[in-house]
């Protein structure tokens, strides 16, 4: 007899109104500098993991894709989109969800919204290749791009990398605006800049997140001066680029996952064989960051299921004992397990 | 100010409750024939699908895997998981959910359970290959191993083929009792038998549904006659099967999408190049099917992402003004889409 659903059928679901609570209850300052270690703790044990690239569907208009992975214990997945024309007519470019797994029993453990967890990692990525790739002098950061990603880069960077002078540029000076406004009592110290070259006056970081599904040359070789660290975050899909290939050709480059990266990244524009470092060897120590104060280093972010991996498992540790999830029934659980359907037929 | 969600956040959500009641509501000899329609004519259009293997992460005790496709106007992904141990630790061998989405906007329209649901499609998918491929007199249904998956495929077989003499056999007589026991008061005339001999003796149909991750031989050459038309459902996954290699040998051999069946099917004992038939081009008439009464033929089930597709859509149809849903707050949905983390700076 199974109308009411078992302990083992119920999976803890954290809806988007939770997800805002739980950042808020934590803080966001300390959400971010939490996320940023538990992801560099788990590219520091980057091998254990399964990894493959992620699972697309591509349209004329965008892309829905699936990112699993799995440490042997957990298995966790990403549901995304990514549609850049949705912005124009009122909706998220990206939305997307996600599920924890245990491995052992094959059952979800954690359903959970990601548009705003993802974020939230994408900005603490940013930051733990900042904290590894930029100089140690590095004070202050240009904020490219000042969609619904620019403000979890600039928080994730001050909690992790202690930056807080921000100068912010985007096409659209509303966004400039909104930006600004948002990150206004957050500790920053804020410029906002009428063009790119501007911004990037005496920045020792730059981070590039601009949305468009297109070739694009926001930042140019002479404007990019010696020893400055670059995040470029949204170059993410085939086709799509930030970044001029001289600015590429030139940079010491670090990324997540290079099969992955050299479809989706910057280095798209480049030779298949192009040299690339892999972050985690970065953090692991097995591989140089940054060679010498003069080089340019670039991040050739992506996003990886890794992170996500790190974000839905603190997620699903940090609900415990809070109001911010509701179990749902998710999973049948007949008393018997071969007796599927006479569940249905008692049912009634 | 977006604390409550927008309509544009609400996605459906079927649970196993609500999927149980609709089930009953819309009567289960509907649903089977509804959703046997639909996949048969998703597989009609079987070109139209973006196709690709499952992707799956296994481990030493189970599998967990994602099945998505799309057909350019909907994406749909199932989540799936396989661990043969489960049962004897009181917990479903498959469970399962899946999502459906609007290919135009990348947002999703339906959260649903799938362990029942694929129970559901399983079921109505061999019917389909048996409509498609059995003696058009078959009478009489043996069916081997009655465990969760053994009363689907004889309500299907009922509603589609309207084949209603069914010949129960398992290695374990309580699981024989369970599905006789659930199968009354459904229209059928059942036998129940004690060898697997016993059970085929006149079956016109034989569907084999064991969930043991093994390599089986359920079924020896010499026990098959002439003209019977064999529906192997439980050998899903690579080092799982349930027929004797003679058997398929000799069948001529049906299957859904052959980079997937030549790992995980019976034909997985076969040479990569063994002779296979791709059922959809048998219902569009693109190839014959049984070529004659005296032939064994074979549907190698191990079930496809278009199945699941099918399945899902239907739900999606169903449930609309119906109580057998709840909306879950799971897409973010910022007044402004590039103000998301003003959306959370708000919430409080």
């Amino acid at each position: 007899m199974t109308l009411k659903a078992s302990n083992l059928a119920l999976v803890p679901f954290v809806s988007v109104d939770d997800m805002m609570r739980l950042v808020r209850n934590i803080g966001i300052d300390v959400f971010m500098a939490d996320l940023a270690r538990e992801i560099e703790a788990d590219f520091a044990r980057w091998e254990l993991f399964d990894k493959t690239p992620r699972v697309g569907s591509h349209s004329d208009v965008g892309v829905i894709e699936l990112m699993p992975t799995s440490d042997g214990t957990f298995y966790g997945f990403k549901y995304v989109n990514g549609h850049p024309k949705n912005m124009k007519e009122g909706l998220q470019t990206v939305t997307a969800f996600g599920v924890l797994s245990n491995v052992y029993t094959g059952y979800p453990v954690l359903f959970s919204e990601m548009t705003v967890l993802t974020a939230l990692r994408t900005g603490a990525m940013s930051a733990v290749a900042t904290k590894y790739l930029a100089r140690k002098d590095a004070k202050t950061m240009a904020m490219i791009g000042n969609g619904a990603q620019s403000e979890f880069q600039c928080l994730a960077i001050k909690a992790v990398c202690g930056i807080s002078d921000i100068r912010l540029y985007d096409i659209d000076p509303a966004a400039t605006e909104k930006c600004a406004k948002n990150l206004a009592g957050h500790g920053f110290s804020i410029t906002k800049c009428t063009t790119p070259e501007d911004a990037i006056e005496g920045a020792d970081v730059i981070t590039v997140a601009t949305a468009d599904k297109d070739v694009q040359t926001i930042l140019t070789d002479n404007m990019v001066g010696a020893g400055v660290h670059i995040n470029a975050i949204g170059g993410d899909c085939p086709g799509k680029t930030e970044l001029h290939r001289d600015i590429v050709a030139r940079a010491n480059i670090f990324v997540e996952y290079p099969p992955q990266t050299r479809i989706e990244g910057e280095i798209q524009q480049m030779p298949a064989d192009h040299p690339v470092t892999e972050l985690w060897q970065v953090i692991t120590g097995a591989q140089k960051g940054r060679a010498s104060a003069d080089e340019v280093t670039l991040f050739d972010g992506v996003g990886f299921a890794i992170e996500d991996f790190s974000a839905l498992r603190y997620v699903h540790a940090k609900i415990k004992d809070t109001p911010f999830y509701v179990d749902i029934d998710l999973v049948a659980d007949p008393d018997d397990p071969r007796d599927l359907f006479g569940m249905i037929k008692r049912a009634g």
